[in-house]
């Protein structure tokens, strides 16, 4: 199968497309933009949203639920995130079908079925959310409200890939209320290095944080923190933003609260989110020619045993064998699958899991079984041993480990060899066309320039790194004075 | 603030409302129909979710995800299904709003922006997710696919009730594809033996497991499995059904494979789903006028302490002992919470966790201390006893356990002592109108006898009971012969 797969050198785009495809992640559906999100592919999504909502909690966040509609009257009360979401939502305007009169057999809207107000399908909830935040927060002693939702939404988007864009897909999204701003500010900063933290720990992807510039911000915060991150392509993916909202949404939804000296202010607010694009981005950062290439952190099962045999004798003895090795990896926490099927040979089956990322691979023949011995592949390095079966399972533990931080080592290595300072609008071409990655420069601070350059070289600003040191330049475009390098790219 | 909750003999719908709110479990949102799932509610439906989900795999089951949206082409195809739903569904026929020339400030759909086919919100999936089986199945060697997803749904209803009846709730639906009759058929029923056994392990509920007749039967199905429960007020409830869908679906959608003797045949398909109704199940159950009873296997935190103080002193010797019991808790897999806030004082903490059905609370106060004592308090029978600190966490373990099994059996007696064997209409028409409960009585086995009990006493067949024996009589409605007796009850 994988010989199949386009190689990234001849076209990354198509590569990628495939991939999703035959590694059995995902696939497009018959509604324009929506995938089906197949076992394998769920299967990362739940280790991500296990891992992730284990340091929700313990950054003291609980979960709700609110309503998948937002009725038109609410979405449109924040002016600006009313005008950054209106051109790509799915409205429902009726609730009932009836037989159409002139198709037998065929159904239409019912006209008697309107809705007297339309329903937007939420494309993010903070109108629903605020306008329900409304009824709970009267004092201070409501606050902070600390909450996270597991939900879909929906963005009409017009051009849409699996994973990375599509018109519907699945995310959380944490909606908080402080009752002042500098506590709001800790939580929006907090959640970003939450998500900085998964990334690079879990993910294995290197993750640069910082502040987008007012044109990338989130439609209605005050400030937007990001996590930006490198594909193998050079170009730079959003991988998790988190906003400080201010009072904007308290202002629109008229949420106010007595603070402890008896005054009455609006709320502060923050709100945060990652989605199923990360499976995307996990994709793109660590896979191959030969397919995908998964960190044991968040692979579906980190070990495959695949048993190779002629006899019914030999299937038995190498199925002894494999038990034990399961039972033991799994008393370390390793997962373990053994792949037992009678309707593939262990050709089909050692393409297929590399195809589909298994860190690590052990094969067992009747040699093995002489020797004590089994066959041990790893698939980031595509190299093989064999290794003595005394003390296999905590080998394989040890391994595990090294390999996810190879792979983050190898990723970050790959980020910091993209990463350019340029001080040159000539070079700051030069380099998108040629080797791309992020190009740290120094910028005028105004959104005429920030345009000028997205219009002659399609990059953006990804963001303003939280690490910066402040350092006296000139704007590499416009040659006006600047106190700080940002961060440009290509992105998806 | 448990005071002020209606009792149930008063009445028992406004007791059930109040309680939801109260209990801030959930609460109606701005959405006609659509609740917010408030953070002690949601906790109630993840403990739920885990444990199914656990089942589920355990099972063989995988999770993955399906398009929201069900174009009407595909959501018609099914024509029983389609009728089943059509009447109660949410249509999007917009993609696009835009600023309303007539109204400043507001927004409009976009006439130009209207989708070529209407998209259906999914009611249930089985047609989205039929649509995309036939793009898996070729031969018996794909089959059988055994997958479950998570997911929202939405169904028009006119009359809503939190949790029991809402326009979108939260479910999981199983859809599975097998290459025999007989497969599917010991699929369908264990799925229901499944949440049978979930309700009786987890939730404390007696069910009885049960086919349908054929006009309850779910839109599409050849055969519903159900589970029944009673609630207090004597009204049953359908916790969770399990359908075996025949070749319905396969043939709507044209999904053939080739069977193991070389011949095309159309698949054989089940689908089976538990939604946060089990919630309002799980309220009505064991609930009493004091406010939630919960079984201590879904409760979010299953032991409360509560520190009684003066001084500073007080406190933190309070403090000290309490960590080192949670720790010991934790220890043994009880959830504890620590209830240290300052804001409020004891006697509100005690209402509020009664109210809101906490199974076991401690108090200690300084007398404890001197004693090496605490107060330790069921929910369940509103006891309370002072008791030795050591072994204390072994002591709740077996306690909670034994909570666990008294709300089961306090339920299961009230199930048993509301079911009546009845032989003639007239005590029929009695008990439905004094004592309620599930009546057991021969019917002729015509949907005409079923309707026309309907018609003069509120009541339905729940089920046909798994259990049943063969047992000659006459239906208690026409007198005709007849060979089992059915459930009847008035249902929710």
């Amino acid at each position: 199968m994988s010989k199949n797969l386009t190689s990234r050198a001849e076209d990354y785009s198509k590569w990628y497309n495939e991939l999703v495809v035959k590694a059995d992640l995902a696939e497009n559906s018959a509604v324009r933009g929506c995938m089906v999100i197949k076992p394998y592919g769920y299967a990362i999504w739940e280790k991500m949203q296990a891992e992730l909502d284990r340091m929700f909690k313990e950054t003291g966040h609980q979960n709700a639920y609110f309503p998948l509609f937002v009725p038109k009257s609410l979405f449109e009360a924040e002016e600006k995130n009313a005008e950054g979401f209106a051109k790509e939502c799915a409205v429902v305007t009726h609730y009932r079908l009836q037989n159409d009169p002139d198709n037998p057999g065929k159904l239409r809207v019912d006209p008697e079925a309107k809705l007297e107000e339309e329903l937007v399908v939420r494309p993010t909830s903070e109108a629903i959310i605020w306008n329900t935040y409304k009824g709970w927060i009267q004092s201070y002693r409501d606050l902070p409200i600390l909450i996270n939702q597991w939900a879909n939404v929906v963005r009409w988007e017009m051009r849409t890939r699996l994973f990375l864009r599509t018109a519907e897909f699945l995310w959380q999204e944490g909606h908080t209320a402080h009752a002042t701003k500098a506590e709001a500010l800790v939580e929006a900063e907090q959640m970003n290095d939450v998500y900085a933290a998964f990334a690079q720990n879990f993910m294995a992807i290197p993750v640069v944080k910082g502040v987008k510039t007012e044109s990338e911000r989130f439609a209605g915060a005050v400030e937007t923190y990001c996590i930006e991150a490198l594909m193998q392509d050079g170009k730079a993916l959003q991988a998790g933003t988190s906003h400080f909202l201010g009072q904007n949404f308290a202002k629109a939804f008229d949420v106010k609260f007595t603070n402890n000296e008896g005054k009455l202010d609006h709320v502060w607010a923050t709100s945060w989110g990652v989605s199923t694009r990360l499976v995307g981005a996990l994709i793109m950062t660590h896979s191959d020619d030969k397919g995908l290439v998964l960190p044991p952190n968040l692979a579906p099962f980190q070990v495959v045993i695949v048993p190779i045999f002629k006899t019914d004798e030999q299937f038995e003895a190498i199925s002894e064998k494999a038990e034990s090795i399961i039972k033991e990896l799994k008393a370390l926490g390793v997962s373990c699958k053994y792949d037992k099927r009678t309707t593939h040979r262990p050709g089909a089956k050692f393409a297929q899991h590399e195809l589909q990322g298994v860190p690590l691979r052990i094969a067992i023949g009747p040699k093995d079984l002489e020797n004590n011995t089994v066959e041990l592949a790893r698939r980031d390095t595509l190299t093989k041993e064999s290794v003595q079966i005394d003390d296999i399972a905590s080998t394989i533990k040890e391994l595990l480990e090294v390999i996810q931080d190879e792979l983050f080592s190898k990723a970050k290595n790959f980020r910091d060899e993209h990463t350019t300072e340029v001080n040159d609008f000539e070079t700051f071409k030069k380099i998108l066309e040629t080797k791309t990655g992020f190009i740290s420069a120094h910028w005028d601070g105004t959104a005429e320039t920030e345009q000028k350059i997205k219009e002659l070289t399609k990059a953006t600003i990804r963001c303003i790194p939280m690490s910066n040191k402040m350092e006296k330049g000139t704007c590499v475009y416009s040659g006006k004075p600047s106190t700080q390098r940002v961060l440009f790219a290509k992105a998806y």
